[in-house]
């Protein structure tokens, strides 16, 4: 049994977190810790899960913590992972982390559009946990950069597009659309059920900042510096991201040559599915799943390929993700505890 | 393995059954039957399912069916039910249905209210199948009329109170919020996205014909005849039944006693969790599990005891309901295949 | 043209009283006040209202406000009106008031629900501003307590019943089921869009404090003590209650005369439908609008009368009819400013 | 008082005119037809309109409803304006067609999208009815087609930009949600509430057709031949769209510049407002309205402008711009019974 503690249990995430790692066949919750409810019953802030995991919300003691796990989940805001990734890699452990902390190759990108890094022990080999773009890397990592839930939608969607040069890599434009648990669980004006339902809006216009993260990715996909145009949408449901994506198809492609490539290249994935012809994914469909379903559609008139991704953002886009990872880390095959399908409707 | 056959299996309790079955450790589908689209994959009708099933709809041959099936499992609108469990029990095979067709002890109040029924074959055993009341008569039956779903928030809600004297029997009331799911997949009027979004209203007020289903048990429980005003709500949501009942506390009787005996009265049920002082459920915390969750509060200023009993109607309520049927049919752990907690956010 | 002035105009009853006095005939909007958003544009805090309304938010200098203004009306959080209605008559001006502060004939029911009140002016003639029950003594009031979204449900669906003697007034069950607005413009868990969504609960069980203020208005209705148990619900809607009330209809009633009763008591109001025969109210149906309509049905194996009522909790639950008591106090129809119909769909 | 027939008058864009027609102060409604419901009472079918509406539905008599009405509201179908349009030339008065019928300029476009059109009356003198463009050709119309939803919102985003040459005509992509109330009235497995709600997919990917409709209006207003890659999405909501669209700026024009002229275009229009730097716009801040809103960026690193403007589809999208259509053939000011503003929240 893989001994898990989960830092910053209390969040969307970490409940979301929680509900897998409770059912996994080969982990043991030791801890879960949380500034705000430390001494609670964990199913009492979270009664979903009365029965399933009986666990009491500790305050966060990291040495402890560390010391009995074998790998270490982090939900806690951006900004919390750094000094936590060394005290763990000291120990000999493992670190998941669910934040932008390690997300970026260049450090300077991540301090432009999040802040001051401190110095990082040396022995920290961290990964851009997405196993179907870096599964080779995981091997051998101690700290995982798990995904933004955009940046997942989007490169799955685009991967095969980039990495087999269908596309042309210039004037990429992505416009996505995302539940409002994205925004977390700690009430603002943002989140309120009457501020955001019956409305879609758009935010963060020409300035989210997982922008350079999917930039980093893609441009590793296709071997040269790619640019994006990215919005983000608020779209009233709690669950799922809808990634809609404009793209240049090369000359001497068709969309069944497309369609053909993005199969290939999923075919040994469990968790990413390519519709056929004329089909286009719902949220819907990867409700409460780890999955990602693809459409792809040709613009004949304009040229445009354009590639639709749907995911859960709180399973593939987070937790579901992370849990795939550990699997990974520890030589699991990547679905255990992970091989349910979608709640529908 | 226990081989399992469905028939109508494409509407929504239909779908949800097959979600549960398709990942049941004891289970085998040998065959999914339906009117409208046979000859189709069903995961191309529910991309949910790409991936976990991988069965095309047939059209139904009820003969051959049976010869492959160990239980069948009916989700055809009421009235079907009857010819087939003939067929069924000729061929000393189970029938599990989840139309109202099996859920009367006396035939005319089914007549009164559904229509006619056929003559029915000596050796069909029918039980009312609602596992944690019913369980003992499981064993002997082949045939399990399957709960509705207000019924089954209902009479899990009144059970202890009825069953330990609680109560007084008489001006018990029922007031039950239901999501659209209940509806059907059918088109009309009444489910459509537009007319049930920020909206809710009372329907069937007065006449809805699970009130004698409610009182058939109730009035079982009670060892007397119950009576119940019971008046169902469309609420703009997919999933989920709320029930709070009325009802009139005996004297000599506090809300800590009633708790008290509705903990032990369900000490040993897997699905049903009794809410502590103060907390009261919401539906979202059964979203997709087989759970009911039950709350307690005492009026004191007019003496009235409010239960509310919270479930997911499309799981406890149909289908979840059905495998739990199934499990106790064959011996197998009630919760075999149905140990999943509920998805939240 | 009557001078308004509108104190505490940035949560929702605001922004509400904004639309609707910026467009009424008769009305100049001379302030609006808000502690959080002083200096503000109005319309840049609320761009529905761009191009109908173009004041700044002001700080609160109470003082001047009232000398400007011929009715003040305070949308501040309870405990803030006593105060302010000293200060408002004395300068011989009305204040209308959508808190409870004004609510109670007994100011010591008040106290024990709500908190303590100051020493009140002598010249404060305060009326409960429901006003169709009690037109008569808004003549001469110069302070309205603008009643409670969930009594102004209750006491509409009641009144004709209560009034008329057609119910024994033993036993009265309201189940309400409200909207999220009804919870504010503050953010906290309870409002959140993920907390609400795909979700129905109770909540305030057995001890809501709108019930003393529903029980005052029924007894001055029925002239004898009522006592009810009230349980209100919050449904995954914006806007909109819903009261499905239970009463015993006494003997040599029927429900056609019970709706011929409503009919005829509501034969002179502008607001208040009564449906026809097998009609029940949706929330949907009054969306946006200062109508009440009320559904009626006779559960005859139980003989209760069920009672249905349907606001928009923003609009005849707090906004709509403060402006329908300033028309009032000021002697213009009723339905000045308010003849506008539900948006539906 | 101008007289006025609906056609038609039972789907949603019916019942929205109706709702804005009844309390039209220069209009008289003199009659409503529908197919499905003639004989029964309009309010009973829409109890919204209790009280503001007490007209019947009649089957549908061309000839004499002709006669009596000023002008003829249609919103039948596609493929039935044609002919009406004869009738209704032939006898001197005045059609707004709400289907595609009279949206386009070439025929054969609209026979290649929706098919054959039967000969036409010479009189007909069309307008594409979105009078902020085409504001003084609507003078000497007398038949209307006007304009579909999503249309509405694209060439209401692009027309400055593209009048005033402000960017690149070529690669322009538009990526638009609706609310499903677009769906229409007719139950279909599209539009029910357990498919729509908690999801969103695209749909009519590559072949949508308002494509045609879009580029005509598009090219009229660049002066040369627009293509655009047009992908519409579905969004839980009952009503609005939001449209998001990329394009390219040229050089020499800033993020400044462009509002500056977006604000001179459209400085004399009642319904339309540029939002500020850094706002976005909200469908729900057009709920129920005849507004457009538009927000404006730029993204720095690509060169991308990016334009996105909400619209309620029932409204600016549909009815409410049919009677300023209206209001704009008879000569009265354009926001005549439409200057109400939007719902919120």
């Amino acid at each position: 049994m893989i001994k898990v503690g989960v830092i910053g249990a209390t969040g969307y995430t970490g409940v979301e977190l929680i509900r897998i790692l409770a059912r996994h066949p080969e982990v043991e919750i030791v801890g879960v810790t949380s500034n705000n409810y430390a001494g609670a019953e964990y199913s009492d802030l979270y009664p979903s899960l009365k029965g399933y995991f009986d666990l009491k919300c500790e305050e966060l003691h990291t040495e402890e913590l560390i010391k009995k796990s074998d790998v270490i989940f982090s939900a806690l805001p951006n900004g919390h992972a750094h000094q936590l990734a060394n005290e763990v890699v000291a120990k000999h452990k493992k670190l998941i982390d669910l934040s932008a902390d390690f997300r970026f190759d260049d450090l300077s990108v991540y301090e432009k559009w999040y802040g001051p890094v401190p110095s990082l022990d040396d022995r920290i080999k961290r990964v851009y946990g997405l196993p179907e773009i870096h599964r080779l890397d995981l091997k051998g990592a101690n700290v995982v950069g798990n995904p933004g839930c955009y940046p997942t939608s989007v490169i799955l969607g685009l991967a095969p597009a980039l990495r087999c040069g269908l596309i042309k890599p210039e004037g990429i434009i992505i416009d996505s659309k995302s539940g409002v648990s994205g925004a977390g669980h700690s009430p603002t004006l943002n989140n309120l059920y009457a501020e955001c339902n019956e409305s879609i809006k758009a935010y963060g216009v020409a300035r989210h900042r997982h922008t350079p993260e999917i930039e980093q990715e893609l441009s590793y996909l296709a071997g040269s510096d790619i640019k994006v145009t990215f919005t983000p949408h608020l779209v009233p449901m709690t669950r799922g991201i809808l990634s809609t994506i404009y793209c240049d198809l090369k000359d001497g492609f068709t969309i069944q040559s497309v369609r053909e490539t993005y199969r290939e290249f999923y075919s040994k994935e469990f968790f990413v599915k390519v519709l056929g012809d004329g089909q286009y994914p719902r949220t819907k469909d990867t409700y409460g799943s780890n999955n990602c379903h693809i459409g792809l559609a040709y613009d004949e008139h304009t040229g445009k390929l354009i590639i639709i991704s749907a995911i859960d953002n709180l399973v593939k886009g987070a937790s579901g993700q992370a849990v795939q990872n550990m699997n990974s880390l520890f030589g699991l095959p990547e679905d255990t505890g992970l091989d349910f399908p979608a709640i529908y409707p």
